[in-house]
Protein backbone atom coordinates (compact mmCIF):
# COMPACT_ATOMS: atom_id res chain seq x y z
CA UNK A 1 0.00 0.00 0.00
CA UNK A 2 1.29 3.41 -0.87
CA UNK A 3 1.61 5.72 1.68
CA UNK A 4 -1.08 8.40 0.26
CA UNK A 5 -3.27 5.93 -0.99
CA UNK A 6 -7.07 6.82 -0.49
CA UNK A 7 -10.16 4.16 -0.99
CA UNK A 8 -13.27 6.26 -1.38
CA UNK A 9 -16.24 3.72 -0.74
CA UNK A 10 -19.75 4.38 -2.02
CA UNK A 11 -22.46 2.39 -0.39
CA UNK A 12 -25.86 2.05 -1.95
CA UNK A 13 -29.69 1.48 -0.56
CA UNK A 14 -29.09 -1.87 -0.54
CA UNK A 15 -26.46 -1.88 2.01
CA UNK A 16 -28.06 0.54 4.08
CA UNK A 17 -31.52 -1.33 4.31
CA UNK A 18 -30.16 -4.27 5.09
CA UNK A 19 -28.48 -3.98 8.88
CA UNK A 20 -26.56 -7.58 8.65
CA UNK A 21 -25.60 -6.43 5.01
CA UNK A 22 -24.55 -2.95 6.54
CA UNK A 23 -22.44 -4.81 9.68
CA UNK A 24 -20.40 -6.79 6.78
CA UNK A 25 -19.46 -4.22 5.30
CA UNK A 26 -18.72 -1.73 7.73
CA UNK A 27 -16.35 -4.44 8.54
CA UNK A 28 -14.90 -4.20 5.60
CA UNK A 29 -14.35 -0.80 5.30
CA UNK A 30 -12.91 -0.69 8.93
CA UNK A 31 -10.23 -3.28 7.75
CA UNK A 32 -9.24 -1.32 4.63
CA UNK A 33 -5.62 0.24 5.87
CA UNK A 34 -4.55 4.01 5.41
CA UNK A 35 -7.08 6.52 4.51
CA UNK A 36 -10.28 5.76 3.56
CA UNK A 37 -13.73 7.45 2.98
CA UNK A 38 -17.27 5.84 3.23
CA UNK A 39 -20.29 7.84 1.20
CA UNK A 40 -23.32 6.69 2.05
CA UNK A 41 -27.26 7.43 0.47
CA UNK A 42 -30.15 7.23 2.07
CA UNK A 43 -31.87 3.79 1.23
CA UNK A 44 -35.49 2.94 2.42
CA UNK A 45 -35.03 4.84 5.67
CA UNK A 46 -35.45 8.71 4.18
CA UNK A 47 -38.67 6.98 2.16
CA UNK A 48 -40.21 5.39 4.99
CA UNK A 49 -39.93 8.63 7.41
CA UNK A 50 -41.41 10.88 4.46
CA UNK A 51 -44.37 8.52 4.78
CA UNK A 52 -44.73 8.60 7.91
CA UNK A 53 -45.10 12.38 7.77
CA UNK A 54 -47.18 12.33 5.28
CA UNK A 55 -44.31 14.14 2.69
CA UNK A 56 -44.18 12.79 -0.81
CA UNK A 57 -41.21 11.81 -2.10
CA UNK A 58 -40.94 13.35 -5.28
CA UNK A 59 -38.57 11.56 -7.91
CA UNK A 60 -36.92 12.85 -11.47
CA UNK A 61 -35.08 10.52 -13.38
CA UNK A 62 -34.04 8.56 -10.25
CA UNK A 63 -32.84 11.29 -8.09
CA UNK A 64 -35.08 13.20 -5.52
CA UNK A 65 -36.55 15.83 -5.98
CA UNK A 66 -36.48 17.56 -2.06
CA UNK A 67 -38.85 20.72 -1.61
CA UNK A 68 -38.15 22.16 2.09
CA UNK A 69 -39.88 19.55 3.99
CA UNK A 70 -38.20 16.73 2.13
CA UNK A 71 -34.63 18.58 2.74
CA UNK A 72 -35.45 18.70 6.24
CA UNK A 73 -36.35 14.77 7.02
CA UNK A 74 -33.31 13.81 4.39
CA UNK A 75 -30.89 15.57 6.42
CA UNK A 76 -32.25 14.18 9.91
CA UNK A 77 -31.94 10.66 8.34
CA UNK A 78 -28.63 11.20 6.22
CA UNK A 79 -26.36 13.43 8.31
CA UNK A 80 -28.01 12.52 11.55
CA UNK A 81 -29.39 8.92 11.76
CA UNK A 82 -27.34 6.83 9.27
CA UNK A 83 -24.58 9.24 9.31
CA UNK A 84 -24.22 8.90 13.31
CA UNK A 85 -24.95 5.11 13.26
CA UNK A 86 -22.48 3.94 11.08
CA UNK A 87 -20.21 6.02 12.85
CA UNK A 88 -21.10 4.51 16.20
CA UNK A 89 -20.44 1.09 14.39
CA UNK A 90 -17.11 2.01 12.84
CA UNK A 91 -16.03 2.53 16.36
CA UNK A 92 -17.20 -0.71 17.71
CA UNK A 93 -14.53 -2.03 15.05
CA UNK A 94 -12.02 0.65 16.15
CA UNK A 95 -12.18 2.70 13.24
CA UNK A 96 -11.89 5.67 14.79
CA UNK A 97 -14.09 7.75 11.78
CA UNK A 98 -15.95 11.22 11.64
CA UNK A 99 -18.98 11.59 9.73
CA UNK A 100 -19.71 14.72 8.15
CA UNK A 101 -21.73 16.39 5.25
CA UNK A 102 -20.62 19.12 2.07
CA UNK A 103 -21.52 21.37 5.25
CA UNK A 104 -18.81 20.81 7.53
CA UNK A 105 -15.46 22.35 7.05
CA UNK A 106 -17.33 24.10 3.55
CA UNK A 107 -15.64 20.62 2.25
CA UNK A 108 -18.24 20.85 -0.26
CA UNK A 109 -20.04 23.59 -1.78
CA UNK A 110 -22.64 24.11 -3.94
CA UNK A 111 -25.72 25.91 -6.15
CA UNK A 112 -28.85 25.14 -5.87
CA UNK A 113 -29.78 23.39 -9.65
CA UNK A 114 -31.40 25.96 -11.58
CA UNK A 115 -35.09 24.94 -13.27
CA UNK A 116 -34.75 24.01 -16.93
CA UNK A 117 -37.46 23.44 -19.14
CA UNK A 118 -40.00 23.62 -16.35
CA UNK A 119 -38.53 21.13 -13.94
CA UNK A 120 -38.05 22.41 -10.35
CA UNK A 121 -35.08 20.42 -8.87
CA UNK A 122 -35.55 21.93 -5.68
CA UNK A 123 -33.29 21.69 -2.84
CA UNK A 124 -30.70 19.89 -4.98
CA UNK A 125 -27.20 21.32 -4.86
CA UNK A 126 -24.87 20.87 -7.69
CA UNK A 127 -21.21 21.12 -6.28
CA UNK A 128 -19.03 23.82 -7.39
CA UNK A 129 -16.12 24.07 -5.24
CA UNK A 130 -14.22 21.31 -3.21
CA UNK A 131 -12.47 22.56 0.37
CA UNK A 132 -9.85 19.89 -0.55
CA UNK A 133 -6.64 21.29 1.98
CA UNK A 134 -9.61 20.46 4.97
CA UNK A 135 -10.70 16.89 3.78
CA UNK A 136 -6.85 16.42 3.25
CA UNK A 137 -6.34 17.64 7.02
CA UNK A 138 -8.81 15.79 8.38
CA UNK A 139 -8.23 12.97 6.42
CA UNK A 140 -4.52 13.04 7.87
CA UNK A 141 -6.21 13.39 11.54
CA UNK A 142 -8.62 10.49 11.57
CA UNK A 143 -7.68 8.24 8.57
CA UNK A 144 -11.81 7.61 7.95
CA UNK A 145 -14.53 9.69 7.00
CA UNK A 146 -17.78 8.92 7.09
CA UNK A 147 -19.89 11.23 4.37
CA UNK A 148 -23.50 12.03 4.42
CA UNK A 149 -24.81 12.78 0.47
CA UNK A 150 -25.90 16.60 2.22
CA UNK A 151 -23.78 19.79 0.62
CA UNK A 152 -24.62 23.32 1.17
CA UNK A 153 -24.83 26.81 -0.74
CA UNK A 154 -21.93 28.96 2.08
CA UNK A 155 -25.22 31.28 2.63
CA UNK A 156 -27.08 29.06 5.11
CA UNK A 157 -28.74 26.49 2.99
CA UNK A 158 -28.56 23.02 3.09
CA UNK A 159 -28.54 21.29 -0.11
CA UNK A 160 -29.44 17.69 -1.36
CA UNK A 161 -26.83 15.96 -3.56
CA UNK A 162 -26.27 12.67 -5.38
CA UNK A 163 -24.26 10.32 -3.00
CA UNK A 164 -22.36 9.02 -6.56
CA UNK A 165 -21.54 12.61 -7.39
CA UNK A 166 -20.07 13.28 -4.03
CA UNK A 167 -18.20 10.13 -4.10
CA UNK A 168 -16.88 11.13 -7.72
CA UNK A 169 -15.90 14.84 -6.82
CA UNK A 170 -14.13 13.69 -3.50
CA UNK A 171 -11.78 10.93 -5.48
CA UNK A 172 -11.23 13.98 -8.49
CA UNK A 173 -10.63 16.79 -6.15
CA UNK A 174 -7.95 14.52 -4.03
CA UNK A 175 -6.54 12.58 -7.03
CA UNK A 176 -3.39 14.92 -7.18
CA UNK A 177 -2.29 14.37 -3.93
CA UNK A 178 -3.59 11.11 -3.25
CA UNK A 179 -3.79 8.11 -5.22
CA UNK A 180 -7.28 7.06 -4.99
CA UNK A 181 -9.09 3.64 -5.71
CA UNK A 182 -13.21 4.77 -6.02
CA UNK A 183 -15.28 1.93 -5.60
CA UNK A 184 -19.15 2.22 -6.27
CA UNK A 185 -21.16 -0.36 -4.73
CA UNK A 186 -24.17 -1.64 -5.45
CA UNK A 187 -26.69 -4.08 -5.68
CA UNK A 188 -25.53 -5.77 -8.57
CA UNK A 189 -21.54 -7.74 -9.14
CA UNK A 190 -20.95 -5.48 -11.33
CA UNK A 191 -21.76 -3.95 -15.03
CA UNK A 192 -24.20 -6.47 -16.44
CA UNK A 193 -24.01 -7.10 -20.10
CA UNK A 194 -27.50 -8.43 -20.15
CA UNK A 195 -29.12 -6.48 -17.65
CA UNK A 196 -31.46 -9.41 -17.06
CA UNK A 197 -28.46 -11.78 -16.13
CA UNK A 198 -26.98 -11.46 -12.89
CA UNK A 199 -23.97 -13.40 -14.13
CA UNK A 200 -23.06 -11.42 -16.88
CA UNK A 201 -21.02 -9.07 -15.24
CA UNK A 202 -18.14 -7.71 -17.38
CA UNK A 203 -15.17 -7.42 -15.90
CA UNK A 204 -13.64 -4.83 -17.85
CA UNK A 205 -15.73 -1.50 -19.48
CA UNK A 206 -13.97 0.91 -21.91
CA UNK A 207 -15.42 4.16 -22.35
CA UNK A 208 -16.43 3.63 -25.90
CA UNK A 209 -18.02 -0.08 -24.11
CA UNK A 210 -19.77 2.25 -21.98
CA UNK A 211 -21.60 4.53 -24.90
CA UNK A 212 -22.58 1.33 -27.02
CA UNK A 213 -24.16 -0.31 -24.18
CA UNK A 214 -26.64 3.52 -23.94
CA UNK A 215 -26.97 3.15 -27.72
CA UNK A 216 -27.92 -0.78 -27.33
CA UNK A 217 -29.79 -0.45 -24.77
CA UNK A 218 -27.74 -3.15 -22.49
CA UNK A 219 -27.08 0.01 -20.45
CA UNK A 220 -30.03 2.03 -18.92
CA UNK A 221 -31.99 3.40 -16.07
CA UNK A 222 -30.20 4.23 -13.13
CA UNK A 223 -26.90 2.98 -14.83
CA UNK A 224 -25.86 5.53 -16.96
CA UNK A 225 -25.96 8.59 -14.20
CA UNK A 226 -23.76 5.96 -12.10
CA UNK A 227 -21.34 5.37 -14.84
CA UNK A 228 -21.44 8.73 -15.96
CA UNK A 229 -20.09 9.76 -12.64
CA UNK A 230 -17.60 6.73 -12.58
CA UNK A 231 -16.18 7.71 -15.51
CA UNK A 232 -16.14 11.22 -14.92
CA UNK A 233 -13.60 10.45 -12.01
CA UNK A 234 -11.45 8.36 -14.45
CA UNK A 235 -11.57 10.99 -17.34
CA UNK A 236 -10.31 13.54 -14.34
CA UNK A 237 -7.17 11.19 -13.43
CA UNK A 238 -8.66 9.12 -10.67
CA UNK A 239 -6.44 6.03 -10.97
CA UNK A 240 -8.70 3.09 -10.49
CA UNK A 241 -12.51 3.07 -10.57
CA UNK A 242 -15.18 -0.01 -9.65
CA UNK A 243 -18.38 -0.92 -9.60
CA UNK A 244 -18.80 -3.59 -7.85
CA UNK A 245 -21.02 -5.59 -5.54
CA UNK A 246 -20.22 -5.74 -1.31
CA UNK A 247 -18.00 -8.43 -2.22
CA UNK A 248 -15.57 -5.62 -4.21
CA UNK A 249 -14.74 -3.81 -0.75
CA UNK A 250 -12.63 -6.55 0.54
CA UNK A 251 -11.16 -7.70 -3.13
CA UNK A 252 -10.71 -6.80 -6.62
CA UNK A 253 -14.06 -7.65 -8.26
CA UNK A 254 -17.04 -6.59 -10.40
CA UNK A 255 -16.41 -3.96 -13.32
CA UNK A 256 -12.91 -1.91 -13.68
CA UNK A 257 -13.26 0.85 -15.80
CA UNK A 258 -10.64 2.06 -18.54
CA UNK A 259 -10.83 5.09 -20.50
CA UNK A 260 -9.66 3.14 -23.68
CA UNK A 261 -9.65 -0.31 -25.00
CA UNK A 262 -6.66 -2.55 -24.21
CA UNK A 263 -4.48 -3.37 -27.69
CA UNK B 1 -6.97 36.89 24.03
CA UNK B 2 -4.05 34.50 25.37
CA UNK B 3 -3.50 31.96 22.27
CA UNK B 4 -4.98 29.01 23.98
CA UNK B 5 -8.14 30.55 25.35
CA UNK B 6 -11.17 28.13 24.36
CA UNK B 7 -15.05 29.59 25.28
CA UNK B 8 -17.50 26.76 25.17
CA UNK B 9 -20.93 27.76 24.83
CA UNK B 10 -23.69 26.19 25.55
CA UNK B 11 -27.06 27.25 23.50
CA UNK B 12 -30.84 25.94 25.01
CA UNK B 13 -33.96 25.20 23.74
CA UNK B 14 -34.91 29.05 23.75
CA UNK B 15 -32.26 29.75 21.25
CA UNK B 16 -32.95 26.93 18.63
CA UNK B 17 -36.77 27.55 18.65
CA UNK B 18 -36.29 30.93 17.67
CA UNK B 19 -34.89 31.61 14.12
CA UNK B 20 -34.28 35.46 15.21
CA UNK B 21 -32.75 34.46 18.06
CA UNK B 22 -30.40 31.74 17.03
CA UNK B 23 -29.46 33.90 13.93
CA UNK B 24 -27.89 36.66 16.54
CA UNK B 25 -26.94 33.90 18.59
CA UNK B 26 -24.81 32.50 15.86
CA UNK B 27 -23.93 35.64 14.66
CA UNK B 28 -22.16 36.38 18.06
CA UNK B 29 -21.14 33.03 18.49
CA UNK B 30 -19.01 33.41 14.50
CA UNK B 31 -17.43 37.07 16.25
CA UNK B 32 -15.65 35.14 19.24
CA UNK B 33 -11.78 35.08 18.53
CA UNK B 34 -9.84 32.11 18.79
CA UNK B 35 -11.06 28.36 19.61
CA UNK B 36 -14.58 28.13 20.12
CA UNK B 37 -17.29 25.42 20.65
CA UNK B 38 -20.97 25.43 20.87
CA UNK B 39 -23.17 22.77 22.38
CA UNK B 40 -26.81 22.35 21.54
CA UNK B 41 -29.88 20.87 22.88
CA UNK B 42 -32.85 19.91 20.61
CA UNK B 43 -35.23 22.56 21.99
CA UNK B 44 -38.90 21.69 20.68
CA UNK B 45 -38.18 20.19 17.60
CA UNK B 46 -37.63 16.87 18.93
CA UNK B 47 -40.82 17.05 20.87
CA UNK B 48 -42.94 18.14 17.96
CA UNK B 49 -41.14 15.53 15.43
CA UNK B 50 -41.81 13.02 18.08
CA UNK B 51 -45.54 13.91 17.85
CA UNK B 52 -45.43 13.92 14.41
CA UNK B 53 -44.62 10.40 14.44
CA UNK B 54 -46.65 9.38 17.32
CA UNK B 55 -43.78 8.96 19.84
CA UNK B 56 -44.55 10.08 23.26
CA UNK B 57 -41.54 12.18 24.99
CA UNK B 58 -40.88 10.73 28.61
CA UNK B 59 -38.75 12.62 30.93
CA UNK B 60 -37.38 11.92 34.58
CA UNK B 61 -36.17 15.35 36.32
CA UNK B 62 -36.78 17.42 33.50
CA UNK B 63 -34.30 15.48 31.22
CA UNK B 64 -35.61 13.01 28.03
CA UNK B 65 -36.10 9.25 28.63
CA UNK B 66 -35.03 7.75 25.45
CA UNK B 67 -36.69 3.90 24.48
CA UNK B 68 -34.71 3.43 20.98
CA UNK B 69 -37.73 4.75 18.78
CA UNK B 70 -37.20 8.55 20.71
CA UNK B 71 -33.41 7.64 20.67
CA UNK B 72 -33.50 7.59 16.66
CA UNK B 73 -35.89 10.90 16.53
CA UNK B 74 -33.60 12.57 18.64
CA UNK B 75 -30.31 11.60 17.15
CA UNK B 76 -32.15 12.64 13.86
CA UNK B 77 -33.32 15.86 15.36
CA UNK B 78 -30.43 16.80 17.07
CA UNK B 79 -27.35 15.39 15.08
CA UNK B 80 -28.97 16.08 11.66
CA UNK B 81 -31.43 18.73 11.07
CA UNK B 82 -30.20 21.28 14.09
CA UNK B 83 -26.36 20.28 14.02
CA UNK B 84 -26.03 20.43 10.48
CA UNK B 85 -28.50 23.69 9.98
CA UNK B 86 -26.07 25.69 12.49
CA UNK B 87 -23.44 24.67 10.47
CA UNK B 88 -24.43 25.78 7.54
CA UNK B 89 -25.88 29.14 9.13
CA UNK B 90 -22.29 29.42 10.75
CA UNK B 91 -20.44 28.63 6.92
CA UNK B 92 -22.55 31.41 5.62
CA UNK B 93 -20.87 33.66 8.56
CA UNK B 94 -17.66 33.04 7.39
CA UNK B 95 -17.22 30.72 10.37
CA UNK B 96 -15.82 27.43 9.43
CA UNK B 97 -17.48 24.94 11.67
CA UNK B 98 -17.41 21.28 11.92
CA UNK B 99 -20.58 19.50 13.55
CA UNK B 100 -19.91 16.42 15.49
CA UNK B 101 -21.27 14.06 18.23
CA UNK B 102 -19.66 12.31 20.67
CA UNK B 103 -19.42 9.20 18.57
CA UNK B 104 -17.30 11.35 16.16
CA UNK B 105 -13.60 10.55 16.03
CA UNK B 106 -14.71 8.84 19.43
CA UNK B 107 -14.56 11.68 21.62
CA UNK B 108 -17.51 11.60 24.42
CA UNK B 109 -17.41 7.80 25.12
CA UNK B 110 -20.00 7.02 27.44
CA UNK B 111 -22.13 3.88 28.75
CA UNK B 112 -26.06 3.24 28.87
CA UNK B 113 -26.92 4.54 32.46
CA UNK B 114 -28.05 1.94 35.30
CA UNK B 115 -31.48 1.63 35.98
CA UNK B 116 -32.23 2.47 39.72
CA UNK B 117 -35.06 2.13 41.99
CA UNK B 118 -37.04 0.80 39.22
CA UNK B 119 -36.35 3.76 36.76
CA UNK B 120 -35.05 2.92 33.23
CA UNK B 121 -33.45 5.42 32.13
CA UNK B 122 -33.48 3.75 28.60
CA UNK B 123 -30.54 4.97 26.35
CA UNK B 124 -29.38 7.85 28.37
CA UNK B 125 -25.41 7.80 28.25
CA UNK B 126 -23.30 8.77 30.94
CA UNK B 127 -20.12 10.15 29.89
CA UNK B 128 -16.77 8.08 30.83
CA UNK B 129 -14.27 9.14 28.89
CA UNK B 130 -13.43 11.95 26.70
CA UNK B 131 -10.55 12.21 23.54
CA UNK B 132 -9.46 14.95 24.40
CA UNK B 133 -6.55 14.74 21.97
CA UNK B 134 -8.57 14.63 19.08
CA UNK B 135 -10.91 17.31 20.44
CA UNK B 136 -7.80 19.95 20.89
CA UNK B 137 -6.64 18.62 17.12
CA UNK B 138 -10.09 19.20 15.66
CA UNK B 139 -9.73 22.54 17.15
CA UNK B 140 -6.16 23.29 16.16
CA UNK B 141 -7.36 22.38 12.59
CA UNK B 142 -11.21 24.08 12.40
CA UNK B 143 -11.56 26.56 15.64
CA UNK B 144 -14.96 26.24 15.16
CA UNK B 145 -16.96 22.89 16.74
CA UNK B 146 -21.02 22.44 16.94
CA UNK B 147 -21.54 20.05 19.38
CA UNK B 148 -24.89 17.99 19.36
CA UNK B 149 -25.47 15.94 22.89
CA UNK B 150 -25.58 12.52 21.41
CA UNK B 151 -22.48 10.39 22.52
CA UNK B 152 -21.86 6.77 21.92
CA UNK B 153 -20.60 3.49 23.98
CA UNK B 154 -17.67 2.31 21.74
CA UNK B 155 -19.73 -0.93 21.06
CA UNK B 156 -22.02 0.48 17.82
CA UNK B 157 -24.94 1.82 20.86
CA UNK B 158 -25.69 5.88 20.24
CA UNK B 159 -26.96 7.49 23.73
CA UNK B 160 -28.51 10.60 24.24
CA UNK B 161 -26.73 12.54 26.89
CA UNK B 162 -27.52 16.08 28.50
CA UNK B 163 -26.38 18.84 26.63
CA UNK B 164 -25.13 20.98 29.59
CA UNK B 165 -23.04 18.02 31.23
CA UNK B 166 -21.53 17.52 27.35
CA UNK B 167 -20.46 20.93 28.05
CA UNK B 168 -18.66 21.01 31.41
CA UNK B 169 -17.53 17.78 30.49
CA UNK B 170 -16.01 19.30 27.47
CA UNK B 171 -14.64 22.06 29.75
CA UNK B 172 -12.72 20.04 32.07
CA UNK B 173 -11.19 18.15 29.68
CA UNK B 174 -9.79 21.00 28.05
CA UNK B 175 -9.00 23.39 31.19
CA UNK B 176 -5.39 21.64 31.35
CA UNK B 177 -4.36 22.48 27.47
CA UNK B 178 -6.53 25.65 27.82
CA UNK B 179 -7.75 29.01 28.83
CA UNK B 180 -11.53 27.84 29.44
CA UNK B 181 -14.54 30.18 29.40
CA UNK B 182 -17.40 27.87 30.06
CA UNK B 183 -21.16 30.00 29.34
CA UNK B 184 -24.46 28.11 29.73
CA UNK B 185 -27.02 30.64 28.25
CA UNK B 186 -30.26 30.20 28.78
CA UNK B 187 -33.92 31.64 28.64
CA UNK B 188 -33.27 33.78 31.83
CA UNK B 189 -30.99 36.63 32.32
CA UNK B 190 -28.68 34.60 34.86
CA UNK B 191 -29.31 33.01 38.28
CA UNK B 192 -32.14 34.14 39.68
CA UNK B 193 -32.43 35.45 43.83
CA UNK B 194 -36.09 35.36 43.33
CA UNK B 195 -36.92 32.98 40.61
CA UNK B 196 -40.60 35.08 39.78
CA UNK B 197 -38.44 38.01 39.32
CA UNK B 198 -36.54 37.97 35.89
CA UNK B 199 -34.60 41.38 36.97
CA UNK B 200 -33.61 39.95 40.35
CA UNK B 201 -30.60 38.59 38.75
CA UNK B 202 -27.38 37.36 40.96
CA UNK B 203 -23.87 38.83 39.61
CA UNK B 204 -21.63 36.50 41.21
CA UNK B 205 -22.31 33.35 42.88
CA UNK B 206 -20.82 31.03 45.18
CA UNK B 207 -20.96 27.76 45.60
CA UNK B 208 -21.89 27.93 49.46
CA UNK B 209 -24.98 30.55 48.16
CA UNK B 210 -25.96 27.75 45.91
CA UNK B 211 -26.12 25.24 48.57
CA UNK B 212 -28.07 28.33 50.55
CA UNK B 213 -30.68 28.27 47.46
CA UNK B 214 -31.21 24.73 47.41
CA UNK B 215 -31.62 24.97 51.00
CA UNK B 216 -35.00 27.82 50.93
CA UNK B 217 -36.27 26.83 47.59
CA UNK B 218 -34.62 30.06 45.80
CA UNK B 219 -32.97 27.35 43.34
CA UNK B 220 -35.19 24.58 42.74
CA UNK B 221 -36.16 22.41 39.54
CA UNK B 222 -33.77 22.64 36.06
CA UNK B 223 -31.79 25.45 37.64
CA UNK B 224 -30.17 22.83 40.21
CA UNK B 225 -28.52 20.23 37.57
CA UNK B 226 -27.32 23.33 35.58
CA UNK B 227 -25.62 24.64 38.74
CA UNK B 228 -24.64 21.30 39.52
CA UNK B 229 -22.98 21.15 35.71
CA UNK B 230 -21.66 24.50 36.40
CA UNK B 231 -19.55 23.97 39.70
CA UNK B 232 -18.68 20.76 38.64
CA UNK B 233 -16.37 22.47 35.78
CA UNK B 234 -15.78 24.97 38.19
CA UNK B 235 -14.54 22.61 41.02
CA UNK B 236 -12.73 20.71 38.24
CA UNK B 237 -10.64 23.69 37.31
CA UNK B 238 -11.89 25.79 34.67
CA UNK B 239 -11.13 29.04 34.48
CA UNK B 240 -14.43 30.73 34.55
CA UNK B 241 -17.90 29.72 34.30
CA UNK B 242 -20.91 32.15 33.76
CA UNK B 243 -24.82 31.41 33.50
CA UNK B 244 -26.24 34.10 31.13
CA UNK B 245 -28.83 35.07 28.90
CA UNK B 246 -27.59 35.42 24.84
CA UNK B 247 -26.45 38.88 25.28
CA UNK B 248 -23.46 36.86 27.63
CA UNK B 249 -21.73 35.45 24.06
CA UNK B 250 -20.73 38.55 23.48
CA UNK B 251 -20.01 40.49 26.35
CA UNK B 252 -19.41 39.51 30.07
CA UNK B 253 -23.26 39.56 31.21
CA UNK B 254 -25.49 37.54 33.54
CA UNK B 255 -23.97 35.51 36.33
CA UNK B 256 -20.56 34.60 37.31
CA UNK B 257 -19.49 31.76 39.48
CA UNK B 258 -17.26 31.50 42.36
CA UNK B 259 -16.03 28.48 44.46
CA UNK B 260 -16.19 30.63 47.71
CA UNK B 261 -17.15 33.82 49.04
CA UNK B 262 -14.84 36.81 48.30
CA UNK B 263 -13.01 38.07 51.08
Amino acid sequence: MRDNQLVIIKIGGNVLDNPLVLKQVLTDFARIEGLKILVHGGGKIADVMLQKLNIKPVKVDGRRISDEPTLDVVTMVYAGLINKKIVAQLQALNCNAIGVTGADMNILQAYKRVSTNGTDYGFTGDIDAVNTEGVSNLLKMTQSIVFAPITHDKKGQLLNTNADTIASTLAIALRETHDVILKFVFEKQGVLSNPHDDNSVISIISYHDFQAGKADGSIADGMIPKLDNAFNALKAGVQSVFICGIEGIKRKSGTSLIMNELN
